[in-house]
């Protein structure tokens, strides 16, 4: 069992209680009831001032740390959460959150739409980036914290940070968003846009009617090898697999697999048709592809109410969220005034190594907690 | 019409006459018989020594340049090849060529297999880049062209102005490879894959047994989906186009298309079903996926026998065939003290770049065709 110095864990479920137990979602469209998946890890203080909410990519989960108690898996950033690491539980408290329109415990379109009794499939609502931080927004109040130190996420998950920042600018003292970017550029859409097509066009897509049936198993691990080309880089493709040949000395002159690149990728398409739903899927690409902090064209009016402060990381290798698109960012930030710290970091993994770069990442990370945490301190004395 | 001054021409096939009609494949397995489609421009001279040949891509045909008679259309490189331009056929004699695989009048998966009378599909032999050359060498003997004056050729037709250099040292006096590289990398592979997996997911494939039935039109058109995303680049897109919106001004919040470049590349999935065949897009993938020209690692002794002059040219923005890969062949050929000119060109199109740069490609190519042909005359003086 991989150790995890913060031990068994396990993910809790927040079902919307409190009267509105709907959300109006940015389309105007009522969705309810609501539940979202969750985990905690480490001790809310007594003046509730060290929350951190950490968010999550495209097609990961609340696990974000220790063992789950179910699967024996340890969390997808379980090197950056824990006692003495980056994201310190011994000081924060830490709360990960599932996203809306996830398959992974919270409501999305495999639910059950309460009026039918049958998963809601294509008839659950589009949902935004901005619906998902309403909804967390919602567990937060749920859980009693008043104010977060620390809104922290890479991809989409840096999204939801940058969001908070902007639809909550007096909850939100810091924001840490990672490998991320203001708003989806065409290439970004376009690569989302194949994966969906790949899903629509298996026959047993059904039109997002495939609950209990067949599942369009061949469409989803097709979307699932574009994107995982996406995050790996040119240059890690290369360094892990190059040209090697799969136990063979000569390739095959047939269509089986020559290369273990090519298996690598088979691999993860079907691994990932086991535990993602395909409707899933084409929803929370899609909320990503809507996500545009300035609609109306101008980023810097965008990040006028912010008031948090901020650390930016890109990696130089990411071609899919690349660095020039979080300089942007960190332009617009700045001009706004704003305290924001931009740090791009060397290396070879692409977009993936904002989870397999944890100690420079950390060290970024614990600096600016630091920092930030003393800060406020001394604003307070 | 869009006016070409070359004026109407017509792709001719060249049928392997003369013994041996069949070829014997990289993979020791017999072709034949075998027909190549191809396309002159221009006039062989007295002493035989001012023929080109252009190669063209992945997807492309022989109709290179003029108008076809047939179907009205300019070439792919009209704007490079005629009277006055940079393969000039005021002087130059021009052959384009097709390749052994493709579905645009060569033998390949579509063509009827002669000893059941019905189309190869997948029992068609698995063909390499090598194949390709070797047939291509039967077609410059049957034309009565003893020595090249150039191989030149971008993207897949690069690597067959190459392989020419290596395989007919002493045909070849120079050569032009553009947006190409010396070996397929891992990512090119993955890329590949994905495609081809598209097609062979699609329940219309039927192993390759679908003519006269319904053809795999989903999974052809999202492997040209996935294909038009690496012939762009990142920031082309955005300049192409950005977020803008099909004919409304909101999101629609449902699964139909939002984006402009959502129906772009819908359309030339599309219209590449309408033009290409599935089957040829697998063995051609292949033939790229398989070309190495350093089987046994090492680069520089791949190189030893040739004896051309070379021009490699690279753009900036292509991250398909990035230009490292070149500037590692360049230097490559440069320890062979051959003599090599290496030009990247700064531009935003990406892969495409190669069909579109027209002016800048035109300059690089007229400067190195008229050097050799003075050096060529000098030496014979």
């Amino acid at each position: 069992m991989n150790q995890s110095s913060l031990g068994v864990v396990e993910t809790k479920f927040y079902n919307f209680a409190e009267p509105p137990q709907e959300l109006i979602l940015k389309s105007g469209i009522k969705l309810g009831p609501i539940t979202l998946a969750y985990e905690t890890y480490g001790t809310l203080n007594k003046d509730k001032s060290n929350a951190i909410v950490i968010f999550h990519t495209l097609t990961s989960d609340a696990h974000a740390a220790g063992i789950h108690k179910d699967s024996d898996k340890p969390g997808w950033w379980d090197g950056m959460i824990g006692p003495g690491k980056a994201f310190d539980t011994n000081k924060y408290f830490i709360i990960s959150s599932n996203v809306l329109g996830s398959c992974k415990g919270s409501t999305g379109p495999a639910s059950i739409n309460p009026k039918t009794g049958k998963p809601y499939g294509l008839s659950f609502p589009v949902v935004t980036i901005e619906d998902m931080v309403v909804a967390q927004k919602r567990l937060i109040d749920h859980l009693g914290i008043p104010h977060l130190f620390c809104a922290a996420g890479g991809s989409m998950g840096g999204l939801q940070a940058l969001l908070w920042s902007v639809m909550y600018p007096d909850l939100v003292h810091s924001v840490i968003a990672i490998a991320t970017n203001p708003r989806h550029t065409a290439q970004q859409i376009a690569l989302h846009e194949v994966g969906r097509q790949a899903i629509m066009s298996d026959p047993d897509w059904q039109n997002g009617d495939y609950y209990g049936k067949s599942i369009p198993a061949r469409g989803l691990a097709l979307s699932r090898m574009i994107g995982h080309i996406t995050y790996m880089s040119d240059k890690s493709m290369e360094e892990k697999f190059g040209r090697k040949l799969i136990g063979k000395e000569k390739v095959g002159f047939d269509f089986s697999h020559d290369f273990e690149v090519e298996s690598y990728l088979k691999y993860r398409g079907d691994s990932f048709v086991q535990r993602f739903d395909a409707n899933s899927y084409l929803y929370l690409t899609k909320a990503l592809d809507y996500f545009d902090l300035a609609e109306d064209g101008n980023l810097v009016s965008a990040f006028e109410k912010v008031k948090a402060s901020l650390l930016v990381i890109s990696f130089t290798s990411d071609w899919l969220y690349p660095s020039y698109q979080s300089k942007e960012m960190v332009k617009a930030l700045r001009a706004n005034d704003l305290d924001v710290s931009d740090c791009e970091i060397n290396c070879s993994y692409g977009h993936d190594a904002f989870l397999i770069e944890i100690d420079a990442q950390s060290r970024l990370i614990c600096h600016f907690l630091n920092r930030i945490h003393k800060e406020k301190i001394n604003d307070r004395s």
